[in-house]
């Protein structure tokens, strides 16, 4: 194949065709966000049109390009990796910093004329405020075209596996019980229907698993449910016969996926549908007759998934058990060959995850693991590749961030592991950034509050230092699940709004950081579960349980700088580790756990 | 007089009178806000009219009455007041909780046909919002009748006190440089004209002060200003000849109070107009030609009042120094006489109030005093009346809330102190608030965080015990001027927007607390100044600077309720009030302050 190939073509030969079709349709500004129809993190590689045309391959980025500017918006976690990947494309990065303009105040801002948009790919409320900036000076918004298909000669195809479902015991609820609560939810807000896009949404209210995006058990659908219908769009060929007519027992219909414009379409005219325009596309709603009367708010799946019951929580001790064993395994063998074999950033994801895969239960990774030494560290989504990885040799911090998918829960930790003898400044990073764990993890707060509002107790002590990080300090996990769910978000840079708002149940993370570009990266992360704490004459009150079991290596830690507190948390923390996981060990790796437990 | 005159009327036959009125209008409920066209926090008699209808006297709370029905909505700082005020009126207390539906959710969900308020007193964004609402279930909103008036015979008449000017050299800024910068905001805002009806603005731009509202320097006016003129309008006795001639010299133009309507209706229908919807009325916008175009932001005013400059700050300091020698002065008397002679909450605000009035540069209060013993700390906003107070004896705790204004700033500051032998749950209550008030007074964080974001630092402690208290953790402070100003605001409760973005200069308030309903009540308080704390590759911080001077008393502290650092703090704090206010001081205040700043 020779380098004039399409397949080998370089990102500027890319931009410049691009530029032609924008040039033939009269556009101005090409706008390309990291999105799908779903509006999922996660995208096939069918919607990985941002990553084909920049060459940028971070998860979260948007692309806009005009006749004599290309730009890539992306926040700090991607700043370094963004510098390597676009260096020598002819696109500029620009860095998105919490409360700063982005890429769409950018375009109301700079362009007149048109600028386009693939509207399948674009909410409807983003739409709506890029429209609204837009037509404010005297420029528009088209979101018929797609330039980017035009000249995209290899994309992939849409993907194809099976669905299969999520059975009982881990499936707590049945799927009936679910719809029967939505119903009960669309009638409170008046609606007759409900439109679905989010693929977790969907997975969760029909008890169904796939794989068609990486680590997240998700399938490429849409649905759409009224009091007595219930529609699941799907690719014909993913659900077989007999899930067809499980599903057609709980009145549910399997459609094709490409039917779902139509039967938008269909919706009646009089009918009222709840939709969240913040998870649904604007190319989608545009099928809708133009009476049907929205409501809009968030879907009401989102809350109900998040909420995880008794049964769900007795689950996940014991993946997190499963999981804990696993890491134990993994940083025995890493501890006894370190010195001994030549070990790079590839070896631990390997050895890692073929330590998860062992464990009953593992379904898949729930994401791309993330093992980076020094200064690889400083990037937060750090991924080595078989090009540019580190050897893991000399002095300093190793940050491993991964998880697990397990039929009964989804796993998300990082510990950061001692390589030689880390520098003093090294340990200070790590004890600072385990306060900030420790003092949430400890804390009791009022129900309701919004999440959002938590987030200054974790970073109290590392701000007392000037330290801060530009990534949220937690965010909600599924139950064999996304990684990343909502509503809840404990991060300042993040709304405060009233979907935000703490409830029992909810996983969260709690994953505060340190970053020093070119220098090393600290983060420790322990999930978390919201536990009513007790009600008093101030209210309800919720604290967390940490579900996370596996040791925080002492040996990356100043001692002084944790107070009487934080070590008691420590220790009382590694004794409950070390009761959990003993049983599930032997050998070294039992014999490390009880190294790496042994109190302060 | 006999009991049937108006001058005593009850407050039923008051209601009676204005359902009356509101029959014949075919008005279906009345809603009467705490408010005046300035949208003031302490609103002179002539708008005192819900207070008059409805018998409760708290500065905050809002009535509705329709023909079967009135309430009245207040949050949980005035429950207690406003069960004892109402009791016997008829109006039920509708319990204003922080996130639920208040006065207006209620009209909107409840009431068919018309709803009035006068449109004098009603935010351009409430009135908005209350119209949206009623429109949507076919109702609607009147803003043209003050049925109010009509039944009001004895309403006070509008202040005429003197205006004067505030000088150099406690005025740091003159009034042209203000005038100069606010008119370069509103170039860059793209504003033809701006106006302003907050008085607190106005004082500040114009550096001129009055005395036509309790406790605020502040008169009653609006300003309107464009790039060539500036009016003042104010009653035309309260400025005298002078003063007019002065303000002329800077190019402002006095006019009388009335002529502002007039003012607005000229401004020409192609000119843009800068005006806050949130602090300027509905009825003086429909003054409008309708095609002025509204640009809609917050008074820039606001935001450069709230940041104090190094010249404000050391006359601050000094009026904080005059301030806490007042109160030792005070507690030396009150320790000395206590048990000695019958000493009630009235007697402790008349020695307080005299021991401040003999500080050179006291010019009045901040606030209406509360000295409130045991079951009375209870209600964060009591105030001691003749009618019903309490005798300082026995055992437990005075909460004392006061503060004065100096012509080089305005304090505010509340104190515990034991009575007898406080209890010991009396003293878990005092440490747990006073853990509160140093976490964050300790507190450094990213310059411009937006200040709602703070508070769960002050609550951390004090959530752990499952505690916590309705009001919010801090207020801004104003520079001889109102003692609540914005734009920051330290509490969970409060709306996290970009205006509330904490800022070099900004003077707060930290006041956690613990009420008791029936027992007693703790709040702590001390005011505190943002300072630059530095910078690093992670940004700009920001801590603060305590700035009120005055011990804590740690006879009413469990000192094991305390940890090293809450004791370093505390010492370090005693410390320096000693050194301050020593030579302010002698005989028996001086004493006193060395026996109450004795480390721990």
């Amino acid at each position: 194949m020779n380098s004039q190939s399409p397949f080998h073509e370089s990102v500027p030969a890319r931009l410049a065709r691009v530029r032609e079709a924008m040039a033939r349709e009269g556009v101005a500004a090409l706008l390309v966000p990291s999105a799908d129809p779903h509006l999922s993190e996660y995208l096939p590689g069918y919607w990985q049109g941002r990553q084909w045309l920049s060459g940028f391959e971070g998860s979260v980025g948007t692309l806009v390009v005009t006749a004599d500017f290309a730009g890539l918006w992306a926040d700090s976690r991607y700043w370094e990796q963004a510098n390597k990947e676009l260096a020598g494309s002819g696109i500029e990065l620009m860095k998105l910093r919490p409360g700063q303009p982005g890429a769409l105040e950018w375009l109301g801002a700079e362009v007149d004329g048109t600028v386009a948009v693939d509207g399948a790919v674009m909410a409807v409320a983003a739409a709506r405020q890029l429209s609204e900036r837009l037509q404010a000076r005297g420029a528009k918004l088209r979101t018929d075209i797609d330039l980017l298909a035009e000249v995209w000669s290899d994309r992939p195809s849409l993907p194809g596996n099976p669905v299969y479902q999520h059975l009982p015991p881990h499936a707590t609820v049945n799927r009936a019980q679910k719809l029967a609560e939505l119903r009960g939810t669309l009638q409170e807000k008046g609606a007759d229907w409900h439109f679905i896009a989010t693929l977790d949404d969907i997975a969760w209210l029909f008890n169904l698993r796939g794989s068609d995006v990486s680590y997240n058990p998700v399938f490429v659908s849409f649905a759409l449910v009224s009091q007595d219908k219930a529609y699941l769009f799907v690719g014909r060929e993913k659900v077989d016969g007999h899930l067809r007519q499980v599903l057609a027992a709980d009145g549910i219909e399997v459609r094709d996926y490409v039917a779902v414009g139509d039967a938008l379409s269909a919706i009646p005219a009089t009918a009222s549908l709840l939709v969240d325009p913040a998870r649904v596309t604007r190319g989608l709603l545009d099928n809708l007759h133009e009476q049907v009367r929205l409501v809009e708010g968030s879907n009401p799946t989102t809350l109900s998934k998040s909420r995880k019951g008794e049964e769900d929580l007795a689950h996940i001790r014991q993946a997190m058990e499963q999981d804990g064993a696993a890491l134990c395994e993994f940083f025995a063998w890493l501890e006894a060959n370190l010195g001994t074999q030549r070990i790079t950033e590839l070896t631990i994801d390997d050895q890692l995850s073929a330590a998860r895969a062992r464990r009953p239960g593992f379904v898949s990774l729930s994401f791309s693991t993330i093992a980076a030494y020094n200064a690889n560290g400083a990037m937060p989504h750090y991924r080595a590749t078989e090009q540019s990885h580190a050897v893991i040799e000399g002095n300093g911090l190793l940050l491993i961030d991964s998880g697990g998918q397990y039929l009964g829960g989804t796993t998300d930790i990082t510990r950061m592991v001692p390589i030689g003898e880390p520098s003093r400044e090294q340990k200070a990073d790590c004890s600072r950034v385990l306060k900030g764990m420790i003092a949430l993890s400890r804390a009791r707060f009022p129900r309701g509050i919004l999440s959002p509002l938590l987030d200054a107790i974790a970073r109290a002590p590392i701000w007392a230092d000037q330290v801060d990080y530009g990534h949220g300090t937690g965010h909600g996990v599924g139950y064999f699940m996304n990684v990343h769910e909502g509503p809840q978000v404990i991060a300042y840079q993040a709304a405060a709004t009233p979907q935000t708002a703490m409830q029992p149940g909810m996983i969260s993370s709690i994953e505060p950081g340190t970053y020093r570009p070119g220098q090393w990266g600290v983060r420790i992360e322990n999930l978390v579960v919201n536990r009513e704490a007790g009600a008093s004459e101030f209210g309800e009150f919720l604290g967390f349980e940490t579900l996370t079991l596996c040791p925080i290596d002492t040996r990356c830690l100043l001692v002084e700088a944790l107070d009487g507190e934080d070590i008691a948390w420590l220790n009382s923390y590694h004794q409950t580790v070390r009761e959990r996981l003993a049983p599930l060990l032997e050998g070294e790796a039992l014999a490390w756990l009880e190294r790496r437990t042994a109190p302060l």
